[in-house]
């Protein structure tokens, strides 16, 4: 529980954010505990002491959402302390009622009312206030209670919050249900003395949407409650509760909240969830219900007395109860209208609309009546070109549905009395690619999106669509913290939030660990989501990348496991939901697309590992079926299915387009057959060429070039495609003289015998090199006509010999990047940072972007005041905070800079993306992420989580140079940047960060 | 044998030649035969009686190789009738002996000397000819003779020639050891009275090349012999001999003939063959006797004192043998000189070499001494830039290894003493593919190219590479036989010659199938070489080519196979060598191949076929072993090898590049795991698109364009990709109303139950289409997410329409080819011929060409007499012969005519290998061969065995149109043409020929 966190020091929280990032350590998110389980002095407050049980009171005529969230926390209290406190209504004058835990709200509890009135509790910190709760000590409250445990609310839901918020501190997790997390159980609990805590939420609307719901939770509320009815549903709405959120689309797939079961909208208004439809149905009717219901075409334009009728009865339905109506219209099925963008009909449905609830809401001023307009997909268009609903309207802006924001208010837009609000997707079913299995949207992109929506005051609304809920508790449990008070969350403390969470489901014994695990698969997956994986994701060869991130996940999974073994037997139902499942998950469908590619490969060289990859293929395939297996049978029984059979239902392998197969799709395998021969094939590192038929092709085989400061050993593979060895024999030619021999390029063998592969080893001898570049052959002979020849080069820059780098270095820290390897790449958070303001500045966002975990790097995200317009004078420019890449070129030239960016769109109307770059005292450039933008280069940065922008740069010496990244516009975030001298490879995540060069490395 | 040929008449010979085509049967090139089995009158001689034996009588003094054919001949003798005829080497005076057979030669035989000056035999038709015979029935030729058969030669060979005629006459065919074929036995021979045969060669050297003999050859050689040695060779110059053939260049991929049995060259010319050494090995020498015993590199700049003793050692050893020494030099390993194009430094080298003739032969004029200089590869370019030899040296032109001539004489060079000659493939190790296996070469082209060298009077050398020799036989029979008397064999007789090589080998009873079987094999690899050949060579989908082929070879497979059953048991091995195995091995190949794109293509759409597929091609593969062990096992017994055993041992499947596999390679297998759910997917016939993934890349599936004159019905294929069925619901929606109709559009189903898959059927009504383009979509809806959706588009061109036809239609036989399904194809040999000229003219050549058999086309070859130059001004390609094709078009417009050409090169210094196009009064347009030509061009060419040109044609109007091609200049192949009017499918044979329009068809 969170209580516990206070254990552990900031200095044994830097796990992975830390390494090469200096950020300081700032004040965790989590709650200041208040609940202990011993006294820690006499004063505290015996809620269960070790004999006595403090009595409950409750207003009768309190608000019966209440009185269900009181009637949970007594059951909750019973499950962490074995004893069921009474529950009282009222005080039997006279009699001596010793403790009493009395929770109200101001505008339902005559007994709260008189405790104010009789000046017993001061509620001024929360009255009038939105969901507000106060939970303090109050001496003497009532005639024969000696001292009371308040909890008050200024209205329904602040009082019920204020009730989970005490069930949260006690033990009990918001996931207890949905994750089967298990209380913490103690003997007794006591409120420290002192206790006055005063909270309420910063963003009015909090909730999820629940969609795409078919296969997995649908197959699984069939199973478990024959539909989506109130009995599932209020399940949901008590997990928002103690969630501190407040808001719901329901699931609407092929559902319809309010008509499958009437008592849906009841229940969920009685306990407090405010309801809506989803973002494309409008007046509380679910698009599900016109096919029910619905006479003739879904067009306004042709049928809009039918479709008014429709609508009328939506308003009349919810009049009573809690809603956001949405106006507005879109096609069925989430598509657009057929009658396309047509501006002038949609402004009169909108005003149809605001009609019927005139009509519907007679007694009330109807810009009361919480409305919302989603400016969702191509709806945003409508408004860009002009279209407008009346200024109590919300504007719900969306992302991308790829957790890119697309828009958010202006400066005119956040006077309007509606606000804003934000739609954000963890999962969508549609192009270019649905992802829907399991999380892929780590917490720092989260936070790093919805922290713009605050600081744009985007917070009306924050909704955010959580497919099947299950796979997504990670996730949805830090948006629905943030909405509650995004200040409470910064760029330094995400890792923070990630341990509370870990030390809320399992304690804080492996706190760290499971921090780890969440947000190692997480990230992984955040690189490329699942469902755009293919073999080709990840290169086989460029920069090892495959095989680094093989690395990665297998040690993920072997950790989790060990750690699943070793956890309680009671909470290893809830590690696999939450940790293990999905750890174990990822890497299975990585290694399954990794051995795709290998089989593709091996089988492109005719290679005998071919059939064992192909193999490999259908291991990582039947152990993700395995996986699923085990998480539906979590918790069954003999006589009964698991807990959350179904649940993992979702297909995920084998995606060929936007939509989920069908069912999982083993990849296509490949096998050969090895001939019945020795067959010699020859291939150089980094490249799937291999000889003979890169004679035949007319391609050279070719090392990659080695200098001084780079790989100091390169590998020819000489393999063998038959079933019999055969002897090579390997020699050195001198490309100039064509003679044997070039004594700077040395190989490790001149025979050996070939069974399956042999490593030839490439290595240089500096004291023969000449300067400039040195050519060389490496000829190959065993099975086949003539020789493989393999180039090599070796390039003996001045600038890389020790003693002339000397002078030329700086001090340590601020060392340069070496180009070798014919490459320089930074990390953006490994750059100097000069000239930020307090209100311009770049700042460090751990845990964001596509890197390995092991880089231990992190983002650059650009941060101005909303609106500020810019000066791109380049005067201007240069004193504009910026990114220092110190660079120590070995030769000059004009190169090619390449800048890592994450997608990031025209939040704001009319402005580019832009940052400015500059070598030395060039003057800056500005490059914008807008430029040449379009449908396609969106598809593919949702793909692959990046934009890369270009840039030539002009080297006019070797030696020390310094890249400056100038800040321009908001929003901007750097990852890492790459320079081309000649080497690299392109690969996902790029090559590794250029080693530093200090002086005593290189002597 | 030969003479059972009579049988036939010309109209039973029609076989694969005729149909559509109008050769007029020309007389066969069989000799005519006078050897029968039964007396036909009392005149006759008997050379084997019912009871008496004719005597066989030689000079002991004639040439040893002229002996040992007659004890050959009285060896076959003995083997057709059983009994033996003594053997006399003079007639003891006195005694009465009845019959004699005399052989002599005119140089060496004092027998026949006597014969002569007494006047009892007239040799002037002979006498001083090179290899001439005469065999002539003589009366009392000598005392005690009553009448005596006498073959004379006019020297050494033509006696031996005369001997081997007899012997094929009698019932031995050449192959009775190379091929096993069985000697036609009976008990009586007799010798049609009367007989005066006269015959000698037109070609002065005739001969092949045993090359690239490893493994096949090799294995065998040391199998059956331990080696190259005499034993081995004296059964090829058997063979050679037995064809009239006289000329050797030996095996030399590891060998050295005259080095590794000192007796190969001594027998060699005991026998009667000629020797020289390939194309770079001059002097005599091979190869690889310079890696046994030369000192120093080989290089002459260099090691002139070692090359030239090296050399002079050859001119020795060689003196008294008869030899053609082969000047100039390349590198080792039949690679260019490592000195480069060094002009100057291989004229010295000739001079060096000439020298050492002259030093070698002191007595004897040098220029008598036959020397020749092969302009092989980049020799040829030394020659092209003036390097000259003495006149008497014998130029030997090159083909460019794929079989097409690269060069021949210009009339100057025809006016040299040394003459020129022809170097030739059946079998080459080179790139772009090297080709090796089984025959490719079909005789249509080896006349077409060797009829041209004779017309150039390139006739003092034909030497064609043989490979392994062995499965060349068919080739080889067809090459020795031209080189004989090119005049004999005529475009309108080849297929005779194939019937009279079956009926030697088999009889005459099933020589119409087995020649049909020969040149249906050898046909197909002609048109693609087995090596050359992949999975996408015969495309699956356009045309259907796969497919037509599929059934082409499982047609000849199968009659091979009943026919293999039904011969007599002692032909059974010879039918399998010559005919059965490259049958079946070639359909085996084939439909290897075939598999493996079924295999991709229904991978690719995820189809349950796929595994299928998968096991097709594992089966061929293992076919093909088997035929191969078959082949090898040939007259095994338990305690013997094969007498063919490795002779088929030469890998072919699995060619990467122009080097054969060290095994054969099987291909890579595709498999799939049918996934766990119905999974629809929609092609369109002809295309390999799929939805839903077409869906993603924006690619739209489409059928081929319906029109009035084409296919009736196409097919839009809706499959399966999962294991559970699954419905489907197809509609027709008009295009550009939207609405769910099209009248003129009909579908087979609306809805159905698909397995595996389902065939929906799409035609036309055309009482209902609106003249110009009909558009519609057909929509299918099963699995997945929305409509798949098939373009259709009908053309109801006005054009089309049957009243407007009827007067535009010529004649039946002059009925134009119908525009339909977006093309017109017309096969050369379709075309009307006009303005031939008997010196210029198109000349049909049958089986010439990249035809389906069924389609019983041949190429038109452009004739003119050599040098002739063309007088190429509009008014004079006007009156040259041209083939007129009639077209009838549905609709004007600009279209893209494409020529398909054999490959062709410039025979002719400075000019181009041209013909001219226009239609109907259009200018003639010129089109060259060689307008853009290059070496990626040749390669692609040559694996394609096809040159394509095209050319825009400008048809002003509907209706019909005659195209003309006019003859330009000479060796000009022309096989087809193709019209793309907007819907021609790119494919390898192309589309079958347009159908003619006649007016009748069309109502």
């Amino acid at each position: 529980m969170r209580s516990g966190l206070s254990v552990f020091g900031a200095a044994a929280f830097c796990l992975w954010w830390c390494g090469s990032l200096a950020l300081a350590a700032e004040p965790a998110p989590a709650a200041v505990p208040y609940v202990v389980t011993e006294p820690a002095s006499p004063a505290d407050f015996a809620l269960v002491g070790e004999q006595t049980a403090t009595k409950m009171l409750v207003d009768r005529q309190d608000h019966k959402g209440l009185l269900r969230a009181v009637a949970t926390l007594q059951q909750d209290i019973r499950k962490v302390t074995g004893r069921q406190l009474p529950m009282l209504h009222s005080v039997v004058a006279g009699t001596e009622q010793g403790l009493a835990l009395i929770v109200g709200s101001l505008d339902q509890s005559a007994l709260l009312a008189d405790l104010v009135q009789r000046g017993k509790l001061d509620v001024s910190a929360i009255k009038g206030r939105w969901e507000a709760f106060q939970i303090s000590l109050v001496e003497a409250p009532l005639p024969g209670i000696r001292q009371a445990l308040v909890i008050a609310g200024s209205d329904k839901r602040g009082a019920i919050f204020g009730v989970y918020d005490l069930a949260e501190q006690m033990g009990v997790s918001p996931w207890v249900w949905w994750a089967d997390v298990p209380v913490k159980t103690s003997k007794m609990l006591y409120i420290k003395a002192g206790t006055f805590k005063v909270d309420a939420p910063k963003v009015k609307y909090r909730g999820i949407f629940l969609n795409d719901e078919y296969p997995a939770l649908t197959s699984w509320v069939m199973q478990k409650y024959g539909g989506y009815n109130h009995q599932f549903y209020q399940q949901v709405f008590e997990l928002l509760l103690r969630l501190k959120a407040n808001f719901l689309w329901p699931a609407m797939w092929n559902n319809a909240f309010a008509d499958d079961d009437p008592q849906n909208a009841i229940v969920a208004d009685e306990m407090g969830i405010v309801m809506s439809n989803s973002h494309h149905e409008p007046m509380m009717r679910a698009d599900k219900e016109w096919n029910r219901y619905g006479k003739g075409p879904w067009e306004y334009s042709k049928n809009r007395e039918a479709i008014y009728q429709f609508w009328q009865h939506g308003a009349a339905r919810h009049k009573n109860l809690e809603s956001i109506f949405t106006l507005g219209m879109r096609g069925q099925e989430d598509e657009p209208m057929s009658e396309g963008e047509n501006i002038g009909l949609l402004e009169k449905i909108v005003a149809d609309q605001r009609q019927i609830l005139a009509e519907t809401f007679k007694n009330r001023d109807v810009s009361t009546v919480p409305q919302v307009w989603a400016l969702y997909k191509e709806v945003q268009g409508f408004y860009e070109r002009g279209m407008r609903v009346p200024e109590d309207v919300t504007l719900l802006w969306s992302d991308d549905n790829f957790g890119h924001l697309r828009r958010l208010p202006t400066l005119d837009e956040r006077n309007r009395s509606g606000g804003a609000g934000v739609y954000y997707h963890f999962d969508y079913v549609g192009g270019p690619r649905s992802y829907t299995w399991i999380n892929s949207t780590p917490i720092a992109k989260i936070w790093q999106q919805m922290e713009l929506a605050w600081r744009y005051q985007a917070d009306r609304i924050w909704i955010v669509n959580v497919g099947d809920l299950k796979p997504m508790e990670y996730p949805i449990d830090f948006f629905l913290r943030m909405a509650w008070n995004p200040t409470q969350f910064t760029a330094g403390n995400l890792e923070q939030y990630a341990r509370d969470f870990a030390t809320q489901q399992f304690g804080p014994e492996h706190s760290t660990e499971i921090a780890w695990l969440l947000e190692g698969y997480s990230r992984h997956n955040g690189r490329r989501r699942p469902e755009a994986m293919t073999a080709q994701s990840y290169p086989l060869l460029a920069n090892q990348e495959a095989a680094r991130v093989s690395t990665e996940l297998a040690d993920l999974a072997a950790r989790s496991s060990t750690l699943l073994a070793k956890l309680p037997k009671n909470q290893q139902d809830a590690f696999i939901q939450l940790v293990d499942h999905p750890v174990q998950a990822t890497q299975a469908l990585f290694e399954l697309y990794h051995a795709e590619a290998r089989n593709q490969l091996l089988a492109s060289q005719g290679r005998r590992e071919t059939n064992a990859a192909a193999a490999d293929v259908k291991r990582w395939f039947d152990r993700d079926a395995a996986l699923t297996a085990r998480y539906h049978a979590i918790g069954s029984t003999s006589d009964k299915t698991g807990r959350w059979d179904q649940l993992m239902a979702q297909p995920h392998i084998g995606l060929r387009y936007w939509r989920n197969p069908e069912a999982n799709t083993m990849p296509v395998l490949l096998t050969n057959q090895p001939i019945e021969a020795a067959d010699m094939g020859v291939a150089a590192e980094g490249s799937s060429a291999s000889w003979p038929q890169s004679d035949d092709l007319g391609h050279s085989l070719t090392l990659p070039r080695f200098d001084r400061l780079g790989m100091q050993q390169r590998v020819i593979d000489i393999f063998n495609r038959g079933s019999q060895p055969f002897q090579f024999e390997a020699k050195v030619v001198d490309a100039s003289s064509g003679k044997n021999k070039a004594g700077w390029l040395q190989i490790s063998a001149s025979q050996a015998e070939v069974k399956t592969s042999y490593p030839l080893k490439v290595s240089i001898d500096w004291s023969k090199t000449q300067p400039g570049l040195n050519q060389a052959e490496v000829w190959v002979k065993g099975t086949g006509y003539g020789w493989a020849k393999i180039k090599v080069t070796a390039l003996d820059s001045p600038a890389a010999r020790a003693p002339a780098i000397q002078p030329a270095l700086a001090a340590r820290q601020n060392a340069p990047f070496a180009d070798a390897d014919g490459y320089i790449a930074v990390n953006a958070s490994s750059a100097q940072v000069q000239g930020n303001s307090t209100e311009r500045y770049w700042q460090q966002v751990a845990g964001l972007g596509r890197f390995l975990l092991d880089e231990q790097a992190g983002s650059m995200v650009a941060v101005t005041p909303a609106d500020q317009l810019v000066d791109t004078s380049p005067a201007a420019i240069k004193q504009a905070p910026h990114l220092l890449f110190p660079l120590y070129f070995q030769q000059a030239g004009e190169f090619n800079l390449q800048l890592y960016l994450s997608p990031a769109l025209q939040i704001t109307p009319g402005r580019g993306v832009r940052l400015a770059v500059a070598l030395d005292d060039a003057e800056p450039q500005l490059l914008d992420l807008m430029a040449n933008y379009d449908d396609k280069v969106w598809q593919q940065s949702v793909l692959d989580n990046i934009r890369i922008l270009g840039h030539r740069l002009q080297v006019a010496s070797p030696g020390l140079h310094q890249l400056r990244v100038y800040l321009v516009d908001p929003a901007v975030v750097l990852q890492k940047i790459t320079i081309d001298t000649g080497g690299l490879q392109p690969g996902y995540v790029g090559p590794v960060q250029s080693r530093r060069l200090h002086p005593q490395e290189n002597q």
